[in-house]
């Protein structure tokens, strides 16, 4: 264990990553840089500072990346109207591949030789980052202390800190909580608790971003979504950076009780899980996504997306971001967005987000085809009878040799 | 022209295919043979006899199709978690199947070798209905009148009528809407009038089967639903048939303002168009099946079914329900549904249908696993680092050999 | 037929093509522009013009666009490994795109309202033709003479030559084969004739283009391929045009017996049909591609790839050439060929077109991990324990759970 | 390691696995049972009772599993035309299920509370024997020796056998190579010595089940195979069990010169490795089958078969032949087999296996549509004209609203 030199940590400037700096220090002898960033997590990252000068980091690293994650990894993630398996909208997985990035990068800045990271051994949060880190650097040495240290428990945690001297107010009040969370500009975790019974109900005061559909207000509130190129670039006619918008859907979603999902979901590493999600911004999004491509995609396009897109959400949920795989994916959906652009109305009420209306000027819909009226010609509906007649071919052949159909 | 002896026509006993009735009569000079069945639209089929005697039909079947619509082809879709285009839960296309079918069946009974139906030639329902005919006998004739009559408006069709003394009390009084519809225990469905503009929201009182959202109850109705082998065989422990139960569902779903879609799809025959949908008892269903398989399926075969649903509801959506290649999809599906069994809590409120519990015997679940809390040994962190380093070496390296990851 | 002014006609110079000069200029009353092109059928493209002008056709292009055809065509569609139901590499299917670009092309330089082919209505040509033809110009008139004429045996086209004075010598003297044939620098195709008979050996001296494995020579032939970003760029280190690779691998292969097929293959119109082809340099190349590819693509994007190949397949071969599908799909593709750049060992060898060597700059094979010997640490052994016992969790637990495995 | 009482050890007989005896007994203190198995390695299997005896094994088995080999898992694999990577045919892959699941009944039927296998720790075999041993017996325990002892050189290795008396004739004198090769009825595999060189060409005196091509015989060899259901029954004529059937087409391969194969392969492991294979009968058997299934196959079965097949390689490569996931596939690929019977000739000749003809009852390929000839009316060329427009109808209305098509 002598010979890692400089670690950079992914640190919240809570108790069980202050712990983990300490940690370090003392087991691996080493110097310990700390990497805190905003990515929407709804808390102040200034404070860390203080924590971590107290802990002895020399080297601190205290950034605000939300317009990045939403712009760079959110708004690609959505252009694929990526859910994982069948309801999960990623809100945890995309954000570790911007901190994994961003602790390679320091690490090349400060000459340090590892990263680590406060994840458990369990979950899928440890292989996102360290898949990241392997990837952006491939000598680089990880420690993932909660594989390897003997704190495994509230209690010892707490005579580690009693122990060294760490001020327990470090614990994060806000997490006062019985769940182990995750918060970013896209979404609010909770898992553990009550909730490891998949058959008990999630309690109303867990959730913390959206009042329930019951508390939301009893009339509707409409929203304009523009679309440029697959991504939201205005609300309701006024033009916002990427993490602007995520912030304004995610009050207007949260305050019309849209956007809470209960689920059981495969991890990576092998089990199920019990996850409870808060995703207000991201829900009305993928919504108005599809409503915006169902306007101006090809079919054909659109059949291929959807076909693709489970692969997609798994390389994603897995943690391959920084993949060829991933990168070949996105370069076939990016194919498909240039075109991806007009206006999306939305209705959001107690707990729903409806369309109910969208227009482009890159449209593909032709009124004048799809009319119940008169066409004038446009379609000849003679056409028809070949076109079916040839679909049937094959079925007839087959039918014809005897072939059961049924 | 002369060379049909005796037709099937699909009869709804609506004016439209009242006038079909006349018309294949005198442009083939042939016998027609009426089939109407119940399907769970919601009228009474049985009134459909009086009208073709009217007309001079001596071969009436009426029938109710309302079990085996549920079970041989509603049932078997949703263990996929079908949806077309991430929307629609293809309550039309899903129906189409059986009519054919029973067409060709009754031809076969009663010696005709042509059938009929009432589609457009603008329409998907065309195709569904000839693919199945051709697939399950391959040497019938099709007559579809509305590619071939010059009854191309309204007024034509009322002067066809009057001209052959239809009377036009014929008309579905109900159907005295601005919208194309089509009804069944699934769904039903609105195009055309307003909806012709995508940008156009649907008017409130177009819809029939569900109260609006803001109308539904302002307390929420909780139901359990108990699924076998994918299948739900009860609600809140009472046993029912398949049909009964969707029936009991659509019910649930409209009272609460459940299951309304407004989308622009695309149509097989190469169009876009814009149509509403109520399907309540269904989007319930969707819901639920997902949970169920939550805790039931192993996640690569819950991962492959999402890779396999899009291609799955395209082969139904576009008439190929009697196919080889829908067999094979539905031979893995089914497959899977082996131990699909358990108990689905769910809360109904206002256009919301939340999953709040679920609970199997043959749940996959593994609390002991999964759990935050010391988990005794059933689980050993240390082997996540290995499993890391091993999917992450082909990442390492190309890497090491330069390559760029981002 | 009186609403077309001029007719830009895929014109080879044989009897056929001929006679719809003709049949076009009498039919419709309208100019026709010939365009003929050499895309290295192996037959000279410039006696075309005394024909054309003979037949009164005053606009006549006569085109050499065999290294556009290679480079921006063939190319493509090998770096996806790309074979069509298991065996067959596309040889007619990718040259019809350019054939279908050129003639919108000439339509709009010649201000033609029309375009023509010679394919008849129950192949694949007319499709590749026509939804070309579509999608580039999509008010475009489109006329298929054998779909609309009666000249539908040889004696009536016999007797409509000598009646309209077309010199029957125009019929291709090569071409007096008992087969359908097609050929480009890709292959040569053969169907018809015995080859109806799907039971019946193709007779040897059908093929043209290669000899028979039994009398290439008997001692092989070596040759060094050079690849940079998924193309050839050099034989033997000679650099060489897209074509000119094609030229000479086809000269190689067919020296040795290499290409030849014989296949039932299933059209795009509905019917299974028996074809026969050579393809000499294509079947180098495949094998060749996949060889450099071995060394430089990542595992997971050469899966994906080999997953998406069939649908790439399919959509060259039905025709979508110039859809966003097809784009979409090559975005992808062309995205994983960055670092598909080194050189590939073939001994070519009485039908065999082994590979025997590959190198790359790009190499990701990791000789000091890969090694049977020491690797001095390179990989830790110790590490397959936990990748493989959690690869395995999902299986214990559902075996734990009394599963049944087999 | 006190806690081991039984361990029952895949023994091929050989000096390796006779170390794994000792070395269990030493290090586990327990009692090792012993299991061997004719799969066709061309071995006699009988030899490793003496061995075993002589090292103090109570429990031997061996046993004949040659028919059940090839019976259930290499003509099921075949059925879906598998190839991993576009080249291997997974000879070594489809070996190891069955061992995995003998090594669990005979640790079932003898108390014994382990397994134990000879792979090393950096192939594919480890991760398929403990993936099977954990599907059928999750709380088996597994020993896998390379990964765990020091013996990590042939000189350790030898030194090892003389301090315990293990007569070092143990070693397979036939296996006296530079390559470490692994055989069974579907192959045999070479890995190691100069093949670690990707650019080195095989030597000729390396390859033991087929002579080259150059070496086989000047005239070629005719055969015809007959199928039920996706599998070979009979070889010209005369009735076969699977076994025979593949034993005497790797004898008929063999001699002419067919089944080489040398590539660059992906392990799941990570890293690419470099091996040669010889499957004389397996290289026939594929292109027989795509044969049979040309004619009898509908084409969206086929389509859809290719499209799964890349993942259903995958699963048996990666070691998932007991899993939900290659069921799925499985009833998949079994559904399309029902009608793929009939009879497919082939041209054995160096190193060539040619389709010739195919013929079956069941065949979809109808002559009378498909002539050149006057078909009769068997097919209506308008009909194409329908089926070309409205496959062209997205294409046209994209390129109408001034869509860029190239």
């Amino acid at each position: 264990m002598s010979d890692v030199k400089k670690v950079v940590l992914a640190y919240s400037g809570g108790l069980d990553t202050s712990v983990i700096v300490k940690w370090l220090q003392e087991t691996y002898n080493c110097e310990v840089v700390t990497f805190t960033a905003d990515i929407g997590q709804g808390e102040e990252v200034e404070p860390a500072r203080t924590k971590a000068q107290a802990l002895g980091v020399k080297e601190i690293y205290i950034e605000d990346l939300r317009e990045e994650f939403v712009r760079d990894y959110v708004y690609p993630m959505f252009r694929a109207n990526t859910i994982y398996e069948g309801e999960y909208l990623l809100g945890t997985s995309i954000a570790r591949p911007l901190i994994a990035k961003r602790l390679i990068e320091i690490a090349n800045e400060t000459g340090a030789d590892a990263i680590s990271h406060g994840a458990t051994g369990k979950g899928n949060d440890q292989v996102r980052f360290e898949l990241g880190g392997y990837a952006l650097k491939p000598g680089v040495k990880v420690i993932a202390p909660w594989r390897e240290w003997d704190l495994t428990s509230r209690e010892k945690l707490m005579a580690y800190c009693e122990e060294h001297n760490i001020p327990v107010d470090f614990a994060n009040k806000k997490k006062k909580s019985p769940y182990s969370m995750d918060a970013n500009l896209l979404h609010i975790s909770y898992e553990g608790g009550i909730l490891e019974d998949p058959w008990a109900e999630a309690e109303d005061d867990m959730w913390r971003w959206s009042v329930s559909p019951e508390a939301a207000p009893d009339t509707p509130t409409y929203v304009e979504l523009t679309y440029e190129k697959g991504d939201i670039v205005a609300i309701d006619g006024e033009p916002l950076k990427a993490h602007e918008v995520l912030e304004k859907l995610n009050k207007m979603g949260g305050d019309n009780g849209i956007g809470r999902l209960d689920i059981v979901e495969n991890r990576y590493v092998g089990m199920k899980s019990r996850g409870c999600y808060e995703t207000p911004g991201g829900t009305i999004m993928l919504r108005a996504h599809r409503a915006i491509e169902s306007l101006t995609l090809d079919r054909e396009e659109a059949h291929l997306k959807d076909q693709l897109m489970p692969k997609y959400a798994e390389v994603i949920y897995n943690g391959y971001w920084w993949s060829p795989e991933r990168r070949m994916l996105q370069a076939a959906i990016d194919e498909t967005q240039k075109n991806v652009s007009g206006v999306v109305r939305m209705k959001l009420y107690k707990g729903n987000a409806i369309v109910v209306g969208r227009k482009s000027d890159e449209s593909l819909f032709d009124e004048s085809i799809a009319t119940f009226e008169d066409d004038a010609g446009a379609y000849d509906q003679k056409d028809a009878e070949g076109f079916i007649k040839l679909n049937a071919l094959r079925l007839r052949i087959a039918a014809g040799k005897g072939r059961k159909q049924s």
